[in-house]
């Protein structure tokens, strides 16, 4: 049972109907279910993916594993949810009913979701970006505390080449049954702070054009994407929180913020950059919740919206 | 007596030379030495700092009240000790022996160090800055704990433009009798964290030419200056420590390397940018000793070794 | 309005409703009310709740001022509601219909909830109490971040007096009129540790009699007052939660146990002392909800329903 | 060689001289040297520390193995030198010049510092502990992040029974060639707190006669041991040093203490108890040092100057 399995560890105790599930083997045989949702390990993901695939599940991994895959969709449903044509691009090349729809990186996730609207609008050529991560983002076994008090650790193994890459696929387009990656220059550096969860992003983007604090705030403000035109459960009413007051977003304070818990980023410290073709900003997206699992469940979401998923 | 009027909160216990130091009145009239140091209050200082000038006292300060005055120099010995001339200027208007040197805001002292070298070899022109800066920055009573366990506050007030124009001035030059900025594009933005001391900063730099690690890396191991070359007590042997390994530097680990405690800057994470005319890397001062009465004390050593003192 | 004058800290935005309510006088003639909840700071509290009482005003206060008064209920719903018959007697002295209700120091109430059934049951005689406490107790400038990160503080003015104090007057019982202490030998010993929320204290009992650990669970499983009796709203099911686990409770994982949050006093570890008459265990309690404010709202539930208001 | 195994991590950089210190196999063969040190894990220790004996070695060991063997004393130099007339008795029982002499845990070794004294001068009967210990006192992986940050674990594994029955044999004598346990009641209540170094203690002792704290404090203050009557070159000034103000000791300013850093022990608050016989206080001590590598040279210094070694 799930509940001798587990080692739970949360503020609320583990739910009653949890307690009782029963694990069953990674192997289609034993699964009778609408869709596999797939948090596996890169390793094991590689090899159990594929043969639920082959069994004609639709699987969305949040494994890294096949992210980078050119015909599988890297999915935040807000942002590109035109990408899931390659679904149909699957099927035929695999001859089964089943797919791999992916969900990025925890960082990336709400990165792009700010970045869209910019680069849209904007006209983005550039975005140069600092991360200040939560430790839950390297799991519960991952940082020392001996490690991290009074401390910061200026590097996350893979994860910089992850932000970028995963960057600039969820931002490309389709062309020719593939995705190409959107044309635009970025970099990351990735730092391990001592909070809990939230991953905090200062960015600096620079355009072709002119822009200013109050028309950037302004489209920030008014983003919506499919989930929120199709009034999908998990859709936040905002995906973007734009804070006014100075001192915004922080971790502690607004990780939890908007209509749908840990769905919405949050947005602050919108400033003029280096000249007037520049804007620096800070975001803040709960990396355990939009970042991973809440990403899932909206993908899944939009794919019954889009008939994908139990015809 | 100092030792009644300190409330002491150190490691090691209040040195007993300095329990029985008399506290005077802030006035040249009780006041008989050689030179002044001033880490008075911005308010304060503009008031006493001048008076101790025109009792002809050398004063070092702290404040941030005169660091942008254009005859009065911002001074990191190892990068602008040539902007001393500003003493004469300074004299010859006054009419005075005395004069005021400034030193700059704890975040910027490191930062100018590293940026020297890169600027003068690379022809950097834009300088985008992340900082994590520990609480000590704050002063004692600066940072609630409340807000600061699990969280970072992405903003510190003035630091921002203390920061960029304060870095212009240190690496600007000597025109017709003022120091006029460099020119470079800059622009940081400030993030408090859980750490006890030193600033740690990820920067990103844009020049003309192309960048690569190696070189750039050799550039910063080779750096020295007039302090190094006079062999000041308080100059390191290497203003900038380059660490090879992947995750430094870190504020616990190395805020102290070098040959004189806290006087370096650690650099790490040298790695190409978005393109090939760009760099990144990550930088560590301490932010009490080289940010503030470290490095006015190497002023004072080169003021004294460049005969502006004790004559 | 309340919008404007408060600082407002927490992961919810205020809410709306609270925005918008004014901010009127602490003086009976600006205010229409049926109770009065006091959270003022003791020295206001001592000029400000008379007057309430004078103007025939319920007044539960979670000010120290009045606490130790013998006529002054010093309430903790579970625990000794029966003290709330001193309302009569200060009726009787004041010659209003006001009196005052106040409720304990926040390390107390989750203290004397554990005590209440192990006196009673086990006859203990001493108790030997050593307090690891949260910040929010301090109040939001209460503690330095750089009072506290790496460090315990062994020391909090005032509390290990309150905490033996109030104790013996909680467990105490009216005599000819006035709340007689318990009698019961106690030592407090009080630190400040880094977590937000949540007072965890070890205790060390000592009986008169054998103590077995099956039996002191159970007797503490099992307690039940009049709050759960009355079924109130805000009375927890269970006002202590016992937890088997080795490594439990937690501040961070067990602060808002329970079926009202952070209404239960959690406890664990129970385990022989030093000898057979003699036990120890851990217990944890949400310092700002059942330590100050959650344990004020049981309070004028107890008394509506005891017919004290509104009347 | 030691610089390529070891995964260094401290504020100061790794000695020259250790760099290149070779790694030889933990078999008597390989080694040729007066003595060994044993920092083993309790397994390990179990093999190899017989085999040094048997190969003539004095062996110190840190390991939890040997502790509580009747015939291997377990040494707090300042408290119980005597214990070494064991050495002999394990002589003659192996028929070996080696033998074990070990130290104690980590918490032990302050608090029978503090209790040797009051022990002999008051007649202690019982003494009721609440430990508050620092993360590296479970080893650099033993503590996740995610577990520590805003939270306080109230449980170390087998630490509490260790503490116990250590401290009875530490402060026992020698009887018919055994070590007989001090008689004292005792129990032990060990917490998990985000401190790096320095394990705080509360202690509560109770005697059969009168205490009062003036005397309680001149009696640890002027506390010395042999080591210090022999001025052996790790022997503190000072065993245990008694803070006078209200909020110490405290891990982050005291763990360093003393004329030999790290290796004094420091207690403040001393109060009343619950009763004139019974006394509170709290006391520090670095865990890494006193508490472990720091004793053990200290315990060979003073094996040296008894002539067990060397010759």
């Amino acid at each position: 049972m799930y509940g001798d399995a587990a080692h739970w560890i949360d503020q609320t105790p583990i739910p009653n109907e949890f307690v009782e599930m029963e694990i069953k083997p990674t192997d289609p045989k034993y699964i009778d279910a609408d869709l596999v949702f797939s948090p596996l390990p890169s390793d094991v993901a590689r090899v159990v993916e594929p043969a639920f695939v082959n069994a004609d599940y639709p699987v969305i991994s949040e494994a890294s594993t096949h992210r980078m895959n050119k015909t599988i969709p890297l999915i935040v449903p807000e942002v590109n949810p035109d990408h899931l044509d390659m679904i149909e691009v699957q099927r035929k090349s695999n001859g089964h009913k089943g797919f791999i729809v992916t969900g990025p990186n925890c960082t990336a996730a709400g990165l792009v979701i700010v970045l869209k609207p910019l680069y849209e609008q904007f006209k983005i050529r550039k975005v140069i970006i600092t991360t200040m991560q939560a430790l839950s983002g390297a799991g519960y076994q991952g940082v020392p505390s001996l490690a991290i008090v009074d401390n910061v650790i200026p590097y996350i193994a893979d994860e910089e080449e992850k932000i970028q890459e995963e960057t600039l696929k969820i931002l490309g387009r389709k062309e020719n049954g593939v995705i190409k990656d959107a044309k635009l220059k970025i970099s990351a550096m990735c730092n391990r702070v001592p909070t809990i969860d939230g991953h905090l992003e200062t960015i600096y983007v620079e355009s072709d054009i002119k822009l200013d604090t109050e028309t950037v705030k302004e489209v920030l403000t008014s983003f919506r994407g499919v989930p929120q035109e199709l009034g999908l459960p998990t859709a936040p009413d905002y995906p973007i929180i734009v804070h006014e007051e100075s001192d915004r977003p922080q971790p502690r304070l607004d990780r939890l913020a908007g209509s749908v818990m840990g769905m919405s980023t949050v947005v602050g410290r919108i400033r003029q950059g280096a000249d007037s073709k520049s804007m620096r900003l800070a975001l803040l997206t709960h990396n355990t919740i939009r970042g991973a699992a809440g990403n899932a469940i909206l993908t899944a979401e939009l794919l019954v919206a889009n008939g994908y998923i139990g015809k």
